[in-house]
């Protein structure tokens, strides 16, 4: 594994998962691994969870962690071949990978979605940059269409609180007041379709995600027959894909609650937080023992960390 | 001791300046204390000698370091129950504090009060919430009505410069230009209550601090008669804890300047720092051999790395 | 050598240039130097390369790196003698850089000029006040009227890729839509005068660089007469120091391409980065053979790491 951007980067993820596994078991068994190896942190927005489990993971193999916050420091690059760049640009994507790569040897870089523009989104055009002029790994801390690491960090959760061998794993659309990416949906889709499970989406109409995504996936619009017999609830909200970052619907229908949760197989409740309580999810249901999203949290070291070991030992 | 977040943790005063006096002779006599362990520092204000002092504290004892400025990331956090979170606020503190948990070995953290809510600053909601939820111990970097880091440091200074077995110890109101909280004096106040120390508080009219923190402390509206005979003058300025949050008086004749100190005993002369010249003290006095703000300012370390060694081996 | 905040701090550049070459022949070599030593970096200004590459240095020496962002944490000092600080500033400098000492066994900053008061600016107000207060080496990670750091990264560059032994070295201005400092090419002009080059200096009327730093250099008014026959170009926009700040010229005929590498002896280009691309130079000469900028910025750790082991064995 040359870089960790997407969930399509994994090749076998039952060995990603058996690694992560191992990892969490002995999370400092490797620490000589990345002894005199330095991992830099690129935010280009706000992180909490994925900067400290990075950081963390990193920490656990002996790695040397930068963190630049290049969102408060209005760091502006231009990425256009050719650009005459007398704007407000003042670094071409060009020079930064590389620069970058000198001090670093693995650079790990946050880039949300603009959700304005459809086709720079999906581009990548930060992400895909760096990866095309870095001269080391790239791994995304989340991007514009996905967020790798979440994803990884889910399915490990679900492999350790399955209690069957093909779970139903239901991944719901829940309102929120602000229109968000379609980034950890998108990831969470590509990993179901790698596991052994029993998947379906419930959105209302108008929420439709990427359709070469999505492509295979049984969407139910009713909600109530998508939870029925439900092992694992998956919430998030995000803005519609088709009327681009726009929001469309916020049902507070949608909410998760009891109501919903008696419909599943004593379904367990699963969000990659942060959370809005009763917008997503009500109190009752996310400080019951159905919710997983604490150790679901705690999972991002060990995916972050089985990351990191795949691209040091590539 | 499980956190550290008011001068009234501390259960054994002489015990924890033993300690402090032992760190400071050989700082780094613990270093394999923190190994691969990790301090969390997060701050919602900004902060130069207790982050930088804190993290030098850490890395004495082999702890990795993890610092957050939340204040420049607009990490909003809701602190009520039941609420329905569709406002700024993007998460619960329950989930925040349990979060950061997963990745931290003592979480430390610094809050600023409001000077505006006197009961929402009173309840410390931002400290005490990260004590209620967070499953590994909570040091304070300064809260709304405490920064006991700072008191630590300020009773092994006087520790170290008393002459002898009893001094007289002045803390007197000094003015500023801008509205500062109680969180010093309070912590101040606390700590020479636990000191065999001869403590009088001087200020004008209005400036009573809280009276369950002052009860029992003689309080002297006269600064030139509270400074008679005084062996140490400790010099902070607060606003108004009755007008809550108001400057009442910026009145100059209580800088403290020759004039004052004079009428002391040859008095060593402490301030927490920053410190403004001419308006709190002068240059005069700060320059001069009886000022001890600097190594008071050092003994930040070594009562931060106290503090972070009872956490490590309660 | 006491600190580094100019290229005049050079006694020898002979043997500075031997320590940084056989530090990047092997950086880890003296991990041990730094060991339970603290870097502390204060940045007034942002920074990508000299943060990060000072960073690394630092932990190739095995030094601890505390960084502070000022710039974005509203810090305000007070420089001048016996002022009322009743105004903005909190802090006072002299407090300010004796408590930094405190925690750090060097101390690092970056503060750039005002570009409006030449007078302020030639006094390094900053640095030269950590200089004066603190109680350990300071380093300019950039300063007012000095980039140093990037300098010796330029020599060693200059040293490794030189093909006779007194090459020709152009430092020419080339255009820019900001008004930019001149601290980089004051330090490669103090660095050029060190060197066994023949040295030149081209750019157009009205942006002579302080005379006292250019005395006994040739300055050539056309560009293309400067370019004859150089073994090295090394680009750089600097406003006017005459009209002190101002932009007096954005002619594009300055844009280095290939119709000026021509005129050179099969010249290597040079540049600190960040370039704005066809407008500094072309993309054809950024992205040719003849392009140092990436091996350039590499000895960004070298030539730091030299002056933290100069800094930590004087």
């Amino acid at each position: 594994m040359k870089k960790y951007t997407s969930v399509d980067d994994i090749q076998d993820l039952k060995e990603f998962l058996e690694l992560a596994k191992k990892i969490k078991a002995d999370p400092l068994a490797n620490k000589k691994l990345g002894k005199d190896k330095t991992i830099g942190l690129l935010f280009f927005n706000p992180s909490l969870r994925t900067r400290l489990s990075t950081q963390k993971a990193a920490q656990n193999l002996g790695m040397e962690c930068m963190v630049m916050n290049l969102n408060t420091e209005g760091w502006t690059l231009e990425f256009g071949d050719g650009e005459v760049m007398n704007g407000a640009a003042s670094e071409h994507i060009k020079e930064a990978a590389q620069v970058v790569s000198q001090y670093c040897d693995i650079i790990a870089i946050r880039s949300f979605p603009t959700l304005k523009d459809k086709e720079k989104d999906e581009a990548e055009t930060v992400i895909s940059s760096f990866v095309k002029y870095a001269s080391v790994p790239v791994i995304s801390l989340e991007g514009a269409t996905e967020h790798p690491l979440q994803a990884l960090a889910d399915a490990l959760t679900i492999e350790e609180y399955k209690t069957k061998e093909r779970p139903k794993v239901v991944l719901s659309w829940a309102p929120h007041p602000k229109a968000l990416p379609q980034s950890v949906p998108n990831s969470f889709v590509k990993m179901m379709k790698k596991m052994d499970v029993d998947f379906i989406i419930t959105h209302p109409k108008g929420y439709e995600l990427n359709p070469s995504i999505t492509e295979g996936v049984t969407i139910e619009h009713n909600q109530e027959t998508a939870f029925q017999g439900a092992d694992f609830i998956y919430a998030k909200n995000w803005s519609s894909y088709n009327d681009y970052g726009q929001i469309t619907n916020q049902d507070p229908q949608w909410t998760i609650g009891k109501k919903q949760m008696e419909l599943t197989n004593n379904a367990k409740f699963m969000h990659c937080l942060p959370v809005r309580r009763n917008v997503i999810v009500t109190d009752e249901i996310l400080d019951s023992e159905a919710s997983l999203v604490i150790p679901e949290a705690n999972n991002r070291t060990f995916s972050a960390q089985a990351v990191i070991t795949k691209l040091l030992t590539q």
